[in-house]
């Protein structure tokens, strides 16, 4: 974290921004708690258990969050600890929500900060999704465990995986800068939009975010890498070895991209009959504004909300579905679903044949029995989630739309909201309560609810 | 329903009512098309398999709907068809919203028919969710096959458990209308208001519902029988039979008096502190209208959309939680979040110790391993239906809270939703479409949701 604040600090130091000292401050911090905590760790090898490992995934993002809340509260911005804490919350989980108002005139190191949070958390996402949560059992990714068995064949260490994935994930990154600058952007609008693009973040360097550009260009760019970033990374990885075919046979990239097509087909069909655009225009504002809450992302090119009730509730809809499992997207995911229809089918025909033996598959293959029930746990314990956070939110004064869409956006890691908080608006009106509830919401659904909820659990404090 | 039709036109020539002769004609024309089907189907013994008992509860509930309808149609309120079959709908599922204003007004023999509706689809889904859906497998509901084959040892006919239920619920009925009368109430308003309390309906002869009512005492009596309403009805019949221990020994019982009494107690809280209400008052608010919404009555005596967002999201809440399972409520109901809570408590131990064996237990007894998987399906279900709805709401004009809280009012059988829909608004002004809307969802949640999705599978219409 400490080497990544380099990156902000020489691009003020190079355009001569006083806040290149803020960057040397925060580095200095940042580098003498990690170094200690490295030295002090060094002495032996650390025997990890399950126990372990979920309060090392829920410490180290709320303590990257802290940490790297300083340059916000240190910087010109002047922003309140809440408001630091809030933006680099919603920057490491990769939601997008700002409380920052003023972009279009904010430092460029702090600009370059908020999208390296974002950078830096999609990759983490993707690395926690794939070495850790699987083997962890968390909310049904263990069906995934296989997927990654076969994969260490070849690839004997987790390490090694991560860094073949981190590879790729820099790859994606460079041809979207370079596809952002071929369509007119600035190199700094490139770099910064790119790597929260990729990383299905959303923070943009300007207050309307896409509504900035007036060209079409950089919406198409957006769209198509949004909607690679919501696809399992490992999946990219096997391409590039050489083998396409699980990219393209993988029911759960299918019914991504399946509810992706329906859905901006329909809002499509809807515009172009109700708010009379024309029938490109439609589409392209369908498919980018579609592809951004799906996905997480969280950038608007159009206040949607203006559409109507209808448009906003399909996308109130679509921030709890998200995108694929081992993607840098968050929310409940295709996966959870694919289980919870196959599930339910099986369900149905158990009604209609009370003695038939019917078991629910996943891509082809049966589904062990464990994994339904963790995918049903994940799906009530979310609404749940949602519920609190939404009862928690109306006792600190929000109304109901901002409440319900509030907590949904942050426990799905989406960004923006309905209401005042919504594409057109962002969360800086909002009480300081509200924020650091909004903050928590983040990190629970960044940690797929379960790594968190079973530190609630008494049998976890048992010695 | 010809028969029960006899009521209200012998009040209505009694009170010297001209409408007697509209319910003289619903009774022929209900009574020719009820006689007809008996007659045609008096031939041969039916074997009822799966797949036709659930076309039968389906066409049941929708057939008797079109006829309770006529009344309404015919009366001298002029309702349009659409009105009176979301009135009849709303009855004969004890939803209880309405779209009738001058309650105050209309004649005795409708709203006495309104009564006699929810009355009648009180006892229908006890009969319903006792005989018919455990057999069935729908939503979990077989955990309750044992309970009732234990009694069936005693009982042996289906049939005699049903006459000795409707017994106990006669007897409720009348003890609720005594009760009613003690407390002022005149003898035409006890018997209508026993009849939809017991059933947890929510139609009042007023249009201002418990608001009309000026002392606390009915307010105070129907809590009792709403929460009463709420309760596993064979429990009763066991007490009555000298067993005691099963009403105060089953866990559903105590979690749905533990859930009723937290929220009161919370909101009894929040009322004293935040909206300056006395003690006692706030409790007396608070336990009648949480007893309404949770059991799914819908009365209210007071508009609790002025004590601000908190309280108004809580009780939207409260509508997807609903009473026992073998009640008169519907919505989710407490024993399949007992098994939610369950299964999830054991995914939680076996996060934290993978090598253990857990099994989810519900009432002291392990679950059968297909039960969390009939819930799970459940709960997913029941929020896609909920929004559903609620999207399909939103295309006809609803605005979101509208849409929202309409869709979840009427698949729980509540009655009143938020905003113009609310307690002390009702359903009169939302559009046709909006009406026949709310009408299919508030037969879905009777349906339980899985005897109405089964019908959508291609397995059920192969030969």
């Amino acid at each position: 974290m400490a080497m990544s604040m380099l990156v902000p600090m020489f691009a003020d130091l190079y355009l001569q921004n006083d806040d290149w000292k803020v960057f040397f401050v925060c580095i200095v911090i940042t580098a003498f708690f990690g170094g200690a905590l490295i030295l002090s760790n060094n002495t032996a090898t650390l025997e990890i258990t399950a126990r372990t490992a979920f309060l090392l995934i829920f410490l180290s993002w709320l303590t990257l969050a802290g940490f790297a809340a300083l340059p916000f509260a240190l910087s010109g911005l002047k922003m309140s600890f809440t408001d630091s804490f809030f933006e680099a919350m919603s920057g490491i989980t990769t939601t997008g929500s700002t409380v920052i108002t003023g972009l279009d005139t904010a430092p460029p190191g702090i600009l370059l900060w908020r999208s390296i949070l974002q950078w830096l958390g999609g990759i983490g996402i993707i690395l926690m999704a794939m070495s850790i949560l699987p083997f962890l059992n968390v909310g049904g990714m263990q069906i995934f465990r296989t997927e990654l068995s076969e994969d260490e064949k070849v690839l004997p260490r987790t390490a090694q995986l991560a860094s073949s994935i981190g590879f790729i994930y820099m790859i994606l990154t460079l041809i979207c800068i370079f596809c952002y600058m071929a369509v007119g952007l600035s190199s700094f609008d490139a770099l910064t939009h790119a790597m929260t693009t990729i990383s299905t973040g959303g923070f943009s360097t300007y207050d309307a975010s896409f509504m900035h550009f007036e060209s079409i260009g950089p919406s198409i760019v957006a769209t198509v890498f949004m909607v690679m970033g919501g696809l399992p990374f490992v999946l990219y990885l096997k391409a590039v070895r050489g083998d396409l075919r699980p990219l393209f046979q993988d029911k759960q990239v299918h019914w991504y991209l399946i509810v992706l097509a329906a859905t901006t087909i329909g809002l499509s069909l809807y515009l172009y009959y109700h708010d009379h655009h024309s029938l490109g225009e439609s589409f392209l504002l369908s498919s980018f504004n579609i592809a951004s809450i799906m996905t997480g992302t969280g950038y608007a090119n159009a206040d949607y909300e203006q559409w109507g009730i209808f448009a906003a509730t399909l996308f109130f809809f679509l921030m709890l579905i998200g995108g694929c499992a081992g993607s840098t997207s968050c929310s409940i995911k295709i996966f959870r679903y694919q289980v919870l229809f196959a599930a339910t089918s099986v369900q149905i025909r158990r009604l209609l044949y009370p003695h038939g033996v019917f078991i629910p598959h996943y891509n082809g293959k049966p589904l062990a029995p464990d994994v339904p029930l963790s995918v049903m746990s994940f799906f009530f314990m979310y609404g749940l989630c949602c519920a609190g956070v939404t009862m928690a939110l109306t006792l600190v004064g929000l109304d109901f739309l901002e409440a319900v869409s509030g907590a949904v956006t942050a426990v799905s890691n989406v960004g923006p909201g309905l209401g005042e908080i919504g594409p057109a608006g962002n969360f800086q009106g909002l009480s300081d309560a509200a924020k650091w509830i909004l903050s928590i919401g983040m990190l629970i659904g960044r940690l797929e609810i379960f790594a968190f909820l079973v530190m609630l659990s008494s049998h976890f404090w048992k010695r």
